[in-house]
């Protein structure tokens, strides 16, 4: 509930200091508008900006089901695509531009290690869509929701 | 899903054109660090600013259970709030402010009454805390949960 202060407080300017986004390797126009969300307000901000991917390990163990050299391909796609976001923040004009990775579930994977690692005070993530059966579309993945509901810090969901 | 773009796009400048916030009857702290987002932002992009308060319908029916004398008295108390957000954010120095109020469930009168009419593309909330039977807390209240869902539009659930 908090306290009640009933008008009696001072506008504190909020600015974020350090900036994380979340890029999907499976679903680029959402990863997209997150990302130049992300880039546009750190380049104004001139702050310094994460950028994480996070190689997908849903309901079935991957590590068992795909063969090693599928897994290092994907890696290695994981690690391209992250190289690829990483340059184009340069490019744009960010100046302070560091990759993250990591495996498993991304909301999990991001709270748990890599935010803690990275520090951020704002978390970016796109609005991932899945067709479920039964429903026309879920509004919201289960990775950003995950994010808005755990996270420390800031969260904003970009459409 | 979406399409797979493999880091062909160019970046296009991300930049929110109308904000608007909900301030909450009942969590001023959590409020007020939305405010706070909210009114830096807006003067810094130098767009309007939107503040929306809800008269807050739970599972009970305010409008049965509580007499007309405070029931008036709770609707004034919104306005007074409101007016007192629109006041701070203009002398922080936003210049285009607009108050809106509703009453019902926050999450759904602000998704489907406050914003088509405000046209907001950034929808600023706090993270808005209830202690649970059970649980330790959740992190995310259900309203900001419902927001973050079901906006047309990008969430920021500033903590």
């Amino acid at each position: 509930m908090g306290e009640k202060l009933n008008g009696d407080f001072e506008i504190e300017p909020k600015i974020f200091t350090k900036i994380l986004v979340a890029v999907d390797e499976d679903d680029s126009q959402s990863s997209i508008n997150a990302f130049n969300y992300a880039v546009t307000t750190a380049k104004r901000l001139n702050v310094p900006l994460g950028i994480v991917s996070i190689l997908e390990v849903g309901d079935f163990n991957i590590f068992d089901t795909l063969s090693p050299e599928v897994l290092d391909e994907r890696r290695a796609q994981v690690a391209d695509d992250l190289a690829g976001y990483v340059n184009k923040a340069r490019s744009f004009g960010v100046k302070d531009v560091t990759a993250y990775s990591g495996e498993g579930k991304p909301g999990v994977v991001i709270i748990n290690d890599i935010l803690p690692d990275v520090n951020a005070d704002l978390l970016v993530c796109g609005s991932k869509t899945k067709p479920l059966t039964g429903r026309k579309r879920v509004f919201l993945g289960s990775q950003a929701s995950y994010m808005s509901q755990n996270a420390p810090c800031s969260v904003i969901v970009v459409r």
